[in-house]
């Protein structure tokens, strides 16, 4: 099985893709969509719709899995991440992805162990669970710890799918 | 010119089509864009997306009209507007139509002559404008009054355009 986790956004959306095998985790890709702060936002919102479209035809995940948002700086920040959002939902829709949210405090708790970790702890343990050998793609070192988030959400859908007690105990091998 | 008004929602998305003429403003078409409040969410947006493109394609509009959002009840509400917002701003920049957004204040002031009327008021300064033939049109009866955010948004966009005092004078005849 292969799990599409996102972290949308209208500047910088973060993509994460995980594959389930039968022993271990493997870390397919993860990486940016980023676009343009000064361009037209109709031309953001196409390019977040093909970048996801194409992620999805080329990696074929079996489920697309987004943070449920509950709270919000503004009502403006909501907005965006609602938009980039819509448009990555309806190209998963289109391509006939199942998808699945979860609560920011789930994902914590399944990453960390707390529900009340911050982001860079998020990171550490992402890190962590996925191994050293991520560092050693430098052309995707920066694009790491941006993905982090959505490399979380997608391990957060693997554990419950999985029913297991936790996805950083020695059952699985994890590697990139 | 034809201006196309948007009032965006997951379950219920108001839409008002207005033509302005040399002498007068028409109304070329409104009405609803529902979805099943128990469908998933991807088809529920694959929905609006769709029958905006639909709607695009019909009336070919010049221009594609929205309201700027900076209040929301809860975060959980404005993403689901911006959802609805993000795969209609798809749906028109695919089409390439230019974008205007009006913020609720500069609506209200256009249309009623006061940036703090309710929308009780907004609806009725619309039937106003527009004139009482849209009464006639009984099987679009129903939909009107939900629709009058959106006619009342694409009313604010040929306002501004026109440069004239107000829309509400004798100077243009308006038709629906």
């Amino acid at each position: 099985m292969v799990i599409l986790g996102i972290d949308p956004g209208t500047a910088t959306t973060g993509y994460g893709l995980i594959e389930i095998g039968k022993q271990e985790i493997m870390v397919k890709s993860w990486g940016l969509i980023e676009t343009d702060k000064n361009g037209f936002k109709e031309h953001r919102l196409e390019k977040i719709y093909e970048e996801t479209t194409a992620l999805i035809k080329l990696h074929k995940p079996d489920c697309f899995v987004i943070e449920k948002v509950f709270f919000a700086t503004n009502a403006k920040t909501a907005i965006a991440v609602g938009q980039a959002q819509g448009v990555m939902l309806l190209a998963a829709g289109k391509c006939g992805i199942e998808i699945f949210e979860y609560a920011p405090g789930t994902i914590k708790k399944v990453i960390t162990g707390s529900g009340k970790s911050n982001k860079k702890e998020v990171q550490i343990h992402v890190r962590k669970i996925l191994g050293n050998k991520v560092k050693s793609q430098k052309h995707k070192k920066t694009h790491f710890d941006n993905a982090a988030d959505a490399l979380a959400i997608a391990l957060t859908h693997a554990q419950t799918i999985n029913n297991q007690s936790s996805i950083t105990n020695n059952q699985k091998q994890v590697k990139s």
